[in-house]
């Protein structure tokens, strides 16, 4: 479930002037533009942008980022953009410096099919060169099979299950895994072709055969990347919104928050399952998603992200 | 350039019915539906196919499998396809019995990528799994990488070329291939990744630094099936007519002739080069294709190829 509200009526070009209005003259009306995007949708925002190139002959993005700064901006910035160029932004972030697994992770694995491939077109479109082809160049051995795999797939969503199928898995899974092979091509393999409904079964009865997680036998050497790369994908696909949940407690957990991640996972999951995920938050943190935001944040940042937390955690907060 | 000739005026209804007739009362009238469906363009038998649909509440690849048969029929269906859903039957023949890699490499490398995506759609829609599930469980080892990498790449296809980085992954390429390295793991990563602009650039680099085509490099192990399997890939970059023009003349000089083949590649050009591919044909073996297959074929399969084939052939034939 989404957590953002807008409203029903709106006229994309008032709110593209209102927009303008808030950028001109001395200093920039950060609270207007909360106020209005905020609060509109994905369809409206993108009419937005399309009135303000119209008006202006400007993009609206570059508009806000020559105004604001900070988290603030990137925060506004990542959510006006359609949400493929988002993934497509993101996963090219990821890939400048030090290698950002995680995020290239998440982009693969928690997309339908179809916006994956939107992402990667967007990439593509954007940079004028292949996501998988920036992946391959940027890293080697297991781990740049493991990204590229997962970032090429075009899985089967439907939900038939082969349950004999998934229980011989499970024992190749495991015995690479478990029994220290010197590659994980078939556990690779497996992660980037089966359907997520058909790796669900998958871990099941790795779980029930042997008595311990996929997920929890990986644990055994937690400083080797590629492992906790394949570990997050595994817990991408097995339960988005516990992922997600555990993605904000450690941003919020930091010492001096990572504002990066939490920016990441309300504005990529508040058109989606923010509500989901925030109650699994508060379940497993004894705090809403909300009062930690409202600790840990400040400023118009705070008050964006709180906008896009919509109304029914005010609710849930000041019921508890 | 394409073969087929089709009228600029035509109607979907009437081309329905005639071929509705034609496959009524005892015997099927198979000229007619030459006649027709041998001069029609794609958009055209899309729309006699919606009107076969609508009029007669049967899909027309039904009626015409259950009218026709031999590679007369295989030809007429696979024509009647829309490309996507063709590329995803082919893919499919492919992977079933002994597997026929070079198919599986023609349609990941000679689509443009919009193509090779519409294929894996189509293939996925059709077959409930996606088309590297069904790669990766077919295949292992090297192949397995190699195909499953190839299927899934969404390239970037422009025409800028980056000669140092050509010239540093000719290097790459050399070493791996020459110098027997355990794995080819590079030179996937490279031919699954890079534009075919850039491809082409480090094949050239390749030549220039070392005096001998990787192509004929590869060829050192010829009955080593991964090593073909990557150097059909690779002709199918370098040069897509000259590699087309040898499986129709490897077709048409096998004994007994593989229509298989022949059909597919007929098919699957008419619309797109074919009289390039016949030209080149023509160069290499002093016999115009139209008359190689008039030689090799019979009954209504060779006036269906030699429909798709055009006018231009019985020119060009007549004049030599």
């Amino acid at each position: 479930m989404a957590t953002i509200v807008s409203p029903s009526h709106f006229s994309p070009v008032e709110d593209a002037e209102n927009i303008k209005k808030a950028c001109q003259g001395w200093g920039t009306d950060e609270k207007a533009i909360v106020s209005i995007l905020g609060h509109r949708n994905l369809f409206q925002r993108k009419l937005i942008r399309q009135a303000y190139q119209e008006i202006y002959h400007e993009d609206l993005i570059h508009q806000l980022k020559s105004e604001l700064s900070g988290d603030f901006e990137r925060a506004i910035c990542l959510w006006v953009m359609d949400p493929p160029e988002r993934d497509a932004h993101l996963a090219k972030l990821a890939l400048q410096g030090p290698i950002d697994y995680k995020v290239l992770v998440e982009i693969s694995c928690m997309r339908s099919p179809e916006d994956l491939l939107a992402t990667r077109r967007a990439y593509r479109c954007l940079y004028k060169r292949s996501l998988e082809e920036d992946l391959a160049a940027r890293t080697t051995g297991e781990i740049r099979s493991l990204l590229v795999a997962m970032a090429t797939a075009y899985k089967y969503d439907g939900k038939e299950i082969d349950e004999m199928l998934a229980m011989s898995e499970a024992s190749i899974l495991h015995d690479e895994i478990r029994g220290n092979a010197v590659d994980h091509e078939e556990t690779i393999s497996v992660l980037s072709t089966r359907s997520s409904a058909q790796l669900c079964a998958i871990f099941n009865h790795y779980k029930d055969t042997y008595g311990r997680s996929i997920t929890r036998d990986l644990l055994r050497h937690p400083t080797n990347e590629y492992l906790s790369a394949l570990r997050a994908a595994i817990r991408c696909i097995k339960n988005p919104n516990r992922y997600y949940a555990k993605v904000l407690r450690n941003a919020i957990n930091t010492v001096g928050t990572d504002e990066y991640a939490l920016t990441r996972v309300i504005v990529t999951r508040a058109e989606k399952d923010l509500k989901n995920i925030s109650d699994l938050f508060f379940k497993r943190n004894n705090v809403s998603l909300r009062q930690a935001i409202e600790k840990e944040t400040s400023g118009d940042y705070k008050d964006f992200l709180l906008a896009l937390l919509g109304n029914d955690e005010i609710e849930s907060s000041s019921s508890n």
